[in-house]
């Protein structure tokens, strides 16, 4: 509390990410960041951008970046918004697109920064029950809105919709803008960038974070009509001119461009994903059938914020949510085997079942 | 125009920086960017950090910088705020401590983001003229107001007020905050950060981008009180949880700490900055003193606005702002003595004096 602040400061609750613990080794599997490197290519676009150039400002409109990633969904660079990470994104897109006179609809259970959003912009929020199997039930969403956002797959569930479905809603509900968090979409998923071309109000926001195992420089992006764009080009250029920087526009569009290494590495991190999800199964786990790098499990005779400290106490780190109806839950991002294989041996033996 | 803006995006009229042209080699004295290149160790820094670890996300606190910065200023880290650059810094001060009962106050002549987070950020401003000579007259500045921002020294005219004259200020101005803009501090100002022990209102923010040549990334930080960084941290912590990224943490680290490259730059900029005003006087321009990397400069008998296209025209940039008072002036970076020679050259030419 302080006597400087605006009003709106004092009612802030800020989202509190994963921990990054900066001075021990552990196994990271709590912030959904990729097993394996980024490109190499894109590793080495960015050490060729660190020299005497970074004197001077990154190109503003980040163009080139834009244009590779047009390229990749098969839409024109003013298709497409870059930003500092897909959080900025996504909070260009609540200021503005959901400041309305109706409420924003998101699920019940999903990315927890989109209540921080709402207070952060004063945007009126209704929150909508995910199903007793944890998907979200698009038929459920209300014609009267001011807006829609959810993940696809959700977080932290895992649980993916079907294009179908997205579809269906977007042909009911073309009168608010529909935004598609595609942040985990390459691990199973089908990306709604494809409706770009039939629904003017779909916006579609991925990042570089996880798929192309980025998390260490800040680029998401969005996908969506001209006019779409164009308001959060507006915000941005409200904001902040340059929000990406030279090694980071360098980085992302090699990363973008080289398919090859994504594609393998999305394929490890499914194939991985499977097993390990038949070995938690088998040990007991419900685990929610998952199209991200990450599942989403409970025990139903172990509570899983013990689970959560023990594994931690080990030297694994997991995300343990301590919120109504997922508090006996862990979600486990997706390592590499070698990782799985030792979070599934901890988990034998803290289970009694080694 | 769009039916799916929010109400604020169609009132935005977004700030417009100086061009970065990205295909034509220009002498590039539009953007106050440095003409020398960063630190060398802040260039091993970056390109080190530039490897597998980009798949983890970065120090959401950023820590290690803020305890350089910290040092640097005889301040403790939870005295410093880091940024996406120090317009993100900007943004959010004005977002956390100006959004009051009673108007902004700050010169009618100064850095043309202010008016646009007011309208970002529904914040009521009042500007204040400059006097004749381009010069902040703190004097005018009424005690009721909502906060008080101006730069030291002011861009774009370079003139810089005295520590005496803020002290003043802040001493009849006890309860709201003051924000110094320092960007150009480090070229013959005297910063502020030397009041914050005895006002818990003052707020100073500085960049990486002109003094540390590393406008590439994107960094700056505010200085001030715990109480007022902790609520730029709340805002923060609503918005991005992790706004700088891994290269950039890194290289504004060790950037910070090379206080010899930093020094020597400084050094060479003033110099060049000295005889190339005197220079321009000499041919009839009207220079104002500058304590920063650019001079303002007009001449009686030729626009301003024709000469900015002369130049651009012969392959020079240099910045012309067609607003008023000022439509009759350039804004010209302080670039290395090869290039400002080969502008003063150009200047003769195009004045009929060679």
């Amino acid at each position: 509390m302080s006597r400087f602040w605006s009003a709106k400061v004092h009612d802030l609750t800020p989202y509190v990410p994963g921990e990054q613990p900066q001075d021990q080794v552990y196994i990271k599997l709590n912030t959904n960041e990729s097993p394996y490197g980024p490109s190499p290519k894109a590793i080495s676009a960015m050490q060729a951008a660190c020299d005497d150039r970074l004197r001077l400002y990154p190109d503003p409109q980040g163009l080139a970046l834009k244009e590779s990633i047009a390229r990749l969904y098969g839409l024109s660079s003013d298709q497409v918004f870059v930003g500092n990470g897909s959080d900025e994104v996504l909070a260009f897109s609540f200021q503005g697109f959901f400041k309305q006179d109706k409420p924003l609809l998101f699920p019940d259970i999903s990315y927890s920064f989109y209540p921080v959003y709402c207070e952060l912009y004063d945007i009126e929020a209704r929150t909508l029950p995910l199903d007793s199997e944890f998907a979200i039930d698009l038929d459920q969403y209300p014609q009267e809105n001011g807006g829609i956002i959810f993940p696809n797959p959700n977080a932290p569930t895992g649980r993916a919709l079907s294009l179908d479905a997205i579809a269906a809603l977007l042909e009911r509900n073309r009168d608010s803008v529909v935004v598609v968090d595609e942040a985990y979409i390459d691990f199973g998923g089908d990306s709604a960038a494809s409706l770009i071309p039939r629904f003017d109000n779909l916006l579609v926001i991925q990042t570089l974070s996880k798929s192309r195992a980025l998390a260490g420089i800040r680029v998401g992006f969005a996908l969506g009509n001209r006019e779409l764009i164009e308001g959060l080009e507006r915000i941005k250029n409200s904001f902040n001119s340059y929000p990406l920087d030279r090694p980071a526009l360098a980085g992302a569009t090699a990363a973008i461009e080289d398919r090859e290494h994504f594609e393998s590495s999305c394929r490890k991190v499914i194939a991985t994903r499977e097993w390990c999800s038949t070995a938690l199964s088998q040990m007991g786990f419900e685990v929610i059938p998952s199209k991200a790098n990450f599942v989403f499990a409970s025990h139903p005779r172990h509570s899983a914020a013990e689970l959560y400290q023990q594994l931690k106490e080990g030297g694994i780190l997991v995300r343990y949510f301590n919120k109504a109806r997922i508090n006996n839950h862990l979600r486990i991002t997706i390592g590499t085997d070698s990782e799985m294989q030792q979070l599934i041996t901890r988990l034998e033996a803290l289970l009694g079942n080694a």
